[in-house]
Formats: structure tokens, C-alpha cells, sequence
């Protein structure tokens, strides 16, 4: 369960200066070592303020979660728009690569990320990264079906496990340059699952 | 830094102890939520036995982490001797599925999810990490070598690209295989890499 949002642009302000001072705070110290008196400080909000805005400490983290699928899904719209030719799959692959450059390969996706740490204890933030997932894929299997309509794609390509294997890849490739400390990885991932896309192109 | 090796037999069984209390408290509560404290009252230790073996937490949490990499690594020895025909990779994908069945597609890869709440704060452990993750892959691209050298691969299929491919389709589909609850997210992700490598099966 989740509060209504606020009314005033007060309240949203300050509601969203909650969020992102608990995001930050995740991000430096996880979910686990994040109290909501940490949150509270940074934010610079009271207790009861805090109870306003967010049921519990699970509700809170939630919209962490939403916080993330929004900025990330959010953050890729113009891109996805050109998701219909294979140009504009490669410049959206090249913005990803360049993203984990600028980043020095740090901090993975913000979906991905808190994955491990929220799947398994909070149902509802959960929820929030499914949906988020479910946008992205969505986003990548509306480029290709209009590929495929304009018959740029095989007549049999299944565009709907083609998305599913480039969100895949942009997952695993992410974690992989992470860990690794290396964006080659998320490129060479995006690479394969191109490659996939390509091997079905021409009509028959 | 860490410390040698207890020499007995007793010893090396108490720092396993510590190891496996500490990784079940991880999983959890996540790293931040876990203090030494925890750690010593589950695994029945003074400070003195921790302090002798781990230089301190963040010696512990490499342990962890090299305790996941020897794990998931491990768990596949039988597995990727028989990665060298195109029914050893398949049986491998399936195996790694049906384990997602059996775990109810909970909890993720242990090497992955223990990267977003490591890898920026730790760095030995991501040195682990990457040490489960280089093994993982030199298996998977030993299997695909040994394909190739019998002539079931095209000859001038990359086989390192390959198996780095294959891994970051694990790693992305464990994790949409952990945040939508579906082992076939994995499933998905595998038959498409796996059909990459037989895009390129014949000799000319």
C-alpha cells in the first residue's frame, strides 16, 4: 500500500527530495544499512513529515524502486523512439557503452542494482522493477515490430524473444562491466544480440 | 591483505563456519545490515577466532564473495567438461533452469547479486568476483575451443566473444529471471545465445 500523491507542489517537492536523498544513500551504504533516521538527516524532513509521505520503511524503498525504472526507462525515450531501423539500435547500443565510460563502469543499472538487494524482501518494490523491465522490453519490441511491418526483419522473426534477449543482454552485459570494470562487456553483449537481430533482415 | 590458511583441520573448519554464517546473514539481511556482531553469535565465535582469521569486515566479505565464486564455479565442474558439443551446452542451459525451478527463481546468480552491494565498496571482494566470473568463462570458452578444434564450429568463429556472450546471457537472465519470478527469462536468454553459436556450426 502506498500513499496518495501530494496535492501541492510542496509537497511533491519535498516527497521527491525523500526519495532521492534515500536513493543516494542506498547507493552508498545498500538498503540494508540505510535507517530511516539517516533518511530523515539527509533529507532534512521530520518523523512525521516522513509518515505523510510513505507508510513504512518498505513503502519508502518501493518508490526507490519506481524512482529507478523512471529514470532509466525515462532516460532513454528519445532513443527509443529510433528503435526501428538498425541504425538507430546501434546509436541506442553506442549510448549505453558511452554511459558506462563516462560512469568509469561503475554502479551497474539502477534496476538491476537494487534487484539483489530488494527482490526477495520487498514484494512491492519488486513490483517496480518488473515494471520497469516490462517498459524497457516494451520499448524494444515496439522498435522492432515496426521493423518487421516495414519487412526489415524476416516474416518469422519473433520479435517479442528478440526484445526479451537484448534486455537480457543489457543486463547481464551491465553486470558484467561492473564487476569487470570494463564497458567492452556491455558492448560486446549489445554486439551478439544485434548480430541476432541482423542474421533475420531480409524478406525471403 | 588476508590471512593464511588456518594449518588444522579444526581451524579450517571455523573459518568455513564463519564464512557460511556470515553468507547466510548476507542473504539475508544484505551486506550493510550485517555486522561483525551477527556474524559471532551465529557462528559461535569470540572476537579473538574472528580477528584471527579475517583482518576484519571487509576481509570477511571477500571470503563471502570468494566462498560464492568457488560455489557457483564449482557446482558446474561435471557440467562444463561436456560443453565441447552443441547437447553438453544445451544440457548445461537446462540444468541451470531447472535449478531456477527449484529455487523458485529466488535469490539470483550469488556471484551477481553480491556485485551491486560489493563492487563499489569493496575492492578485493570485486577482485573475487571477477576471479568466479574469468573461471566461469574460460570453461565455457574451453568447451567452444575444443568444438571449433573438431571442426563444429565455422573456423573462423570468435569463441571468445562467444563465451563472453553466453555469460552475460546467464547473468541477465538470472536477473530477469529473479525480478519477474521466471525461469524461462533464463531459458530465453540461453536459446538465443546457444543459437548464435549454431549460426555458425558448419565447416564451409
Amino acid at each position: 500500500m502506498a500513499r496518495a500523491q501530494p496535492a501541492t507542489m510542496k509537497g511533491r517537492d519535498t516527497r521527491e527530495r525523500i526519495i532521492r536523498a534515500t536513493a543516494e544513500l542506498v547507493t552508498q551504504r545498500g538498503v540494508a544499512g540505510t535507517s530511516l533516521d539517516d533518511v530523515r538527516a539527509r533529507a532534512r524532513v521530520s518523523k512525521s513529515q516522513l509518515y505523510h509521505y510513505f507508510v513504512d520503511r518498505d513503502d519508502l524503498m518501493r518508490a526507490v524502486a519506481k524512482a529507478a525504472s523512471d529514470e532509466v526507462v525515462g532516460g532513454q525515450t528519445e532513443l527509443f523512439a529510433k528503435l526501428d531501423t538498425i541504425q538507430g539500435l546501434r546509436a541506442w547500443a553506442d549510448t549505453l557503452v558511452t554511459l558506462q565510460h563516462a560512469r568509469r563502469s561503475r554502479g551497474g543499472c539502477p534496476i538491476g542494482s537494487l534487484a539483489g538487494q530488494l527482490a526477495e524482501h520487498n514484494e512491492n518494490a519488486r513490483g517496480e522493477l518488473v515494471d520497469g523491465l516490462d517498459r524497457w522490453e516494451a520499448a524494444i519490441r515496439d522498435g522492432l515490430d515496426r521493423m518487421a511491418a516495414r519487412g526489415e526483419l524476416r516474416g518469422d522473426a519473433d520479435c517479442a524473444a528478440l526484445a526479451q534477449r537484448v534486455l537480457a543482454a543489457v543486463q547481464g552485459g551491465l553486470l558484467l562491466t561492473q564487476i569487470r570494470r570494463d564497458p567492452d562487456q556491455l558492448r560486446s553483449a549489445l554486439n551478439g544480440v544485434i548480430e541476432a537481430i541482423l542474421a533475420a533482415p531480409a524478406m525471403p
